[in-house]
């Protein structure tokens, strides 16, 4: 056993959870705040959603022009549109959430959000902008939402397969956190009982989608950015991000159909204790065998191909991720191990 | 199931976890604070450990006057001590970092707390100071210690009867949270996570004291006070709190030897699912078996006669304990099944 050494940031924020209490709660976030003049960021598509969340406040400011990966250019033009007011609320998914942020980076800002997906960048510090289709990332505690308003009821209408996919990106946060460079006893606790909420949540939200099947989804997607946010990249995340990033595959699909594998990979080569205890997550007498069975249940991507991978990327993928292998991962990576993880994958 | 409403405080704290580490971690913490002038705060009695803790900080004032509850006046003389610091490192047990909470509640000053025992007071802002005989309790964030250094050996000369009572009290917060007011999916992955590290710890504590028992034992600990001060006071601490306050029992002792008669109190009555989960925790059919199982191996305090309170005591203490039942608890409490419970636990 080695010794038990780390240095974990818990960072403040608070989490207003209840359905159907999302307008409630964002006028009590702001109170708290001490502020009354927000700026509203929200896409058009979400305009009468987010009506309804801020019915409770008085908007002074609307963006509506919500980019994938947050245009430079969309940023600014967002914080000149900031100019005057004391606040931001965010009302969407991650690219919504990525807007407020970058507005906040520069103003210092305040953010109520308030997430309509299972894509936790609400939880993290981590703000992204791309400029001459290059991404810049960074993390920065200003960006760190000060309050998020969950409700699942504003996540009722999202696809069940875009839900399914989007929940098992937050399970894939769960698993990568428990090898990642910064795993800890802390981080650990929010990334099990993260699995164990979704293990629940995607189940119910492929068979009869509840709304108590989208609160343990959305209370697991919190817990599983909150541990991914501490814990860092495991391979996992090194993996997919060379996948996104090289082969412009899709987030959440990319990540949902490689987990099993990775997980597969590390577990052969002798799983760590902490690794084995999803196996008691999914009741089952492994990890590998439960995370299966959920994916099974659920019906959930399982094909790189399906999704515009193939073959002849995988020499050029496994050069990229080599470059990019935590050293903490359990299992040494190797251009043989690589390959047959991507095959298998495929 | 009913629907799932919470309001969660996430707070800011550091936590610099590694044995051997104290001094390194005690002068990065202060570094990144930006600050280079500190008011050292530790008893007499840890004078030898203290001046190592602090070896790569220059200190510029010191107080040694650490007394129980922290009376007012030892509080004001403190807090004209800390004229001219910048900040405060607290070395020792729960007296020690309440007084240095007592000057932080009216200087603002940031705490590096150091603890030297399993008392935990160092993760809650929670403060307490005592007046004529009368105790003062408060919560504010400004005196949650900024940074926590935690290191398995300060604690290697604390007794094992210590150890074990302490670190049951702990066990008591995390089981507490199960069922307190403000129960919620983040504080009881912080509960289950501390009392599955204490169930190793504290069974290691009792056979050899190795320092990996130690270590589990202090993260437990740390997860512990992290859930209750989020989650807030069950029924048990309510019990604890009335025999401590009125009959002036031992704290630690009283909390270890109360828990396990609250478990079966609250789970006869139909557990909810959330103490199930304990039972998974210890590997048991039940969590009153597995908890009474611990006691067993780890020879636990179970007598609340040995500790002071008699039959005579009960009326009163249930009185009293009536008063102050939270709503929460899963089992309404009445004259009849509280006296039983303490007759119980006697």
């Amino acid at each position: 056993m080695t010794e038990l050494n780390f240095d974990h940031d818990l960072r403040a924020q608070r989490v207003l959870f209840g359905a159907g209490r999302a307008a409630g709660n964002v006028a009590q976030a702001l109170a708290d705040l001490g502020v009354d003049n927000p700026m509203l960021i929200a896409s058009e598509h979400e305009a009468e959603l987010a009506a309804a969340v801020t019915a409770d406040v008085n908007v002074a400011a609307h963006v509506d022009e919500v980019v994938m990966h947050v245009p430079v250019e969309v940023a600014e033009r967002a914080r000149k549109a900031a100019e005057g007011v004391d606040s931001l609320i965010s009302v969407g998914g991650g690219s919504t959430t990525g807007l407020a942020k970058a507005v906040a980076l520069t103003t210092g800002l305040p953010i109520v959000a308030v997430p309509t997906t299972y894509a936790g960048s609400e939880a993290t510090a981590v703000w992204g902008m791309t400029e001459n289709r290059t991404k810049t990332t960074g993390s920065d505690g200003k960006v760190l939402p000060r309050a998020v308003v969950y409700d699942p009821g504003l996540l009722a209408t999202l696809p069940a397969d875009m839900a399914i996919a989007s929940g098992l990106n937050a399970m894939a946060h769960c698993v990568d956190s428990l090898w990642a460079p910064k795993a800890d006893p802390i981080n650990r606790a929010h990334a099990l009982e993260g699995a164990r909420l979704l293990r629940d949540g995607l189940a119910g939200i492929r068979t009869d989608s509840t709304p108590q099947s989208r609160e343990l989804t959305l209370a697991g997607c919190y817990l599983a950015a909150l541990s991914f946010s501490s814990a860092g990249s495991g391979l996992h995340h090194k993996i997919c991000h060379v996948l996104g990033g090289t082969f412009d595959l899709p987030h959440a699909e990319t990540h949902a159909t490689v987990l099993p594998h990775v997980l597969a990979f590390n577990v052969a080569a002798g799983a760590d204790a902490h690794v084995d205890r999803l196996a008691e997550v999914f009741g089952t007498a492994s990890a590998a065998e439960g995370l299966s069975a959920l994916y099974e249940a659920i019906d959930a991507p399982n094909s790189l191909a399906a999704i515009g991978f193939t073959e002849a990327d995988i020499p050029e993928a496994v050069e990229r991720i080599l470059a990019a292998t935590p050293v903490s991962n359990p299992v040494t990576v190797t251009e043989e191990n690589m390959t047959e993880l991507l095959r298998g994958a495929l």
